[in-house]
């Protein structure tokens, strides 16, 4: 056992951490989404959003900005946008024209429940949504802040970012990519949002360091990319029931993975040393609070679903 | 003919003061719209919005931006943002589950030319470069306004703007509303983002009096309803070629509209009579220099595509 392990990862004490939080989040967000929607639209995007989801976008945020120590109410603002963020590609990811998936955190998909042009504006809508949150005109968080974020969030959900990446996705399935296009196309889809998130929890304080950003926004990457690794990871190993959504689609797809690059045992060592740049990156940061962070990237790596 | 239409309306003025300010707008989304974005994404992008379309929202942001007196880089961003959001509206709209539409500005829809899923992306990424363009990271644009310019925008595009509004007409498929219902549709399906595209001009300068903002919003609300009932009589009265998108879906989609509602001559009444509103309220609105506005609610309600 390293002493990188012994300090940093210890599941109950990330559990005491990110329990409070998460309550936090979850009220926020069924306060905030779809509330005062017209129609069923409200619905769907409440049932895109709520109840469901590890809450790993919204938790990066909270974790960065106590590692800077910037303001509170404007890092659950960044929270929940990225979460909304998220929850929007998925549902537009599920649709039958990309992925066609009914099951996701075990229930049915949106457009299942909803129909697919129920779906689309859901999403569509969930992406205004987080940028609306962002921006309160109540003076609660700074405007500098504010725009920060917005740009922060904008860069990582486009098509320099997530979008880009689930469309690198789309024109690579049957492709044979080497691992510096599936890097590529994994930084984009999975990694930005990820890394912004990181940035985002960042950008909530004024005057750190140049040097402390850049480390996290290295965190970031590396743990970004070590999710997508293990995702691969799991959904060879692991069924649809532990996963709440359909395993083995990659391989049913012909999609490339990094276990059909490097093996499974070839993945699972990728894991780790992402796992270690991680947290060599929080090391150099000098910050003083990593503790969640470097807890976050164990359980990036270490979850079974 | 009234002092308002020998002061207001004149076509060729109106081309004068247009034609510079287009140029720049296309010039501006040509630079910033689809590049560096990777294989067909950023293609779809430019196909959705360069080359077409009467940039009605990017107009209505300069002028309210030439009424205030605002910031000219800012109000170019903000220009440029609401023709993203519009162009991704039409994109996702015309998608089979929608509208299924094949034509739009005389050329095939973007999901006929790209597939559905590329549609579906390149409508996600242009909503997410919208806010990028409003929170430049250069120091161009103040703080105080990329963050009141992404409130607007956000507000005028999600659940309870345009998003809304859709998710609202597709409910009503086959259903009688009354007026009442009909306008709400309308306000938040077309008129939010027309509103919004007013605001976000106005938004450009500060200091500018709530009266003076009060009533463009005003201006706005009528501009943007009228503007919908135009469309309803121009979806029956012209033809598909001089429309460039298919004429007569409304009825063949058996959808409610001002006509179907009103008749042909009670339809343009009212066109003729949110004209007058919007007219009135830049009358007190105390703002200078309104004319590009009264022009533009003209050349809104005069249009014959």
């Amino acid at each position: 056992m390293t002493l990188d392990t012994v300090e940093a990862w210890d599941a109950a004490r990330l559990a005491a951490w990110s329990e409070p939080l998460l309550a936090q989040v979850e009220s926020a967000l069924s306060r905030w989404v779809g509330v005062d929607s017209p129609v069923q639209l409200g619905e769907a995007m409440r049932y895109a959003v709520l109840d469901g989801g590890k809450r790993l976008r919204p938790l990066l945020v909270l974790a960065a900005n106590e590692a800077v120590g910037g303001d509170a109410q404007a890092a659950l603002r960044a929270a929940c946008a990225t979460e909304l963020i998220h929850a929007y590609s998925l549902v537009h990811d599920d649709l039958p024209c990309m992925d066609n998936d009914i099951l996701r955190r075990g229930k049915p998909t949106v457009h299942v429940k909803f129909g697919e042009a129920g779906a689309l504006l859901a999403g569509d809508a969930l992406q205004a949504l987080a940028f609306e949150l962002l921006t309160p005109g109540d003076g609660s968080v700074a405007c500098a802040v504010q725009a920060r974020l917005c740009r922060l969030l904008a860069g990582a959900a486009g098509s320099q970012g997530m979008a880009g990446g689930q469309a690198i996705d789309l024109a690579s399935v049957g492709l044979a990519l080497d691992e510096a296009q599936l890097r590529q196309m994994h930084r984009l889809k999975t990694g930005a949002l990820l890394q912004g998130s990181v940035e985002m929890g960042a950008a909530c304080a004024e005057g750190v360091a140049a040097d402390a950003l850049a480390a996290l926004r290295d965190y970031g990457a590396a743990l970004g990319l070590a999710f997508q690794v293990v995702d691969d990871i799991l959904d060879v190993v692991a069924d649809s029931a532990t996963l709440g959504k359909t395993a083995g689609k990659d391989a049913e797809n012909d999609k490339p993975t990094y276990v059909s690059l490097l093996g499974l045992d070839g993945a699972r060592a990728r894991a780790q040393g992402l796992l270690a740049e991680a947290l060599a990156a929080l090391a150099r940061s000098g910050l003083a609070d990593t503790a969640a962070l470097r807890a976050l990237a164990h359980m990036v790596v270490d979850r079974d679903r």
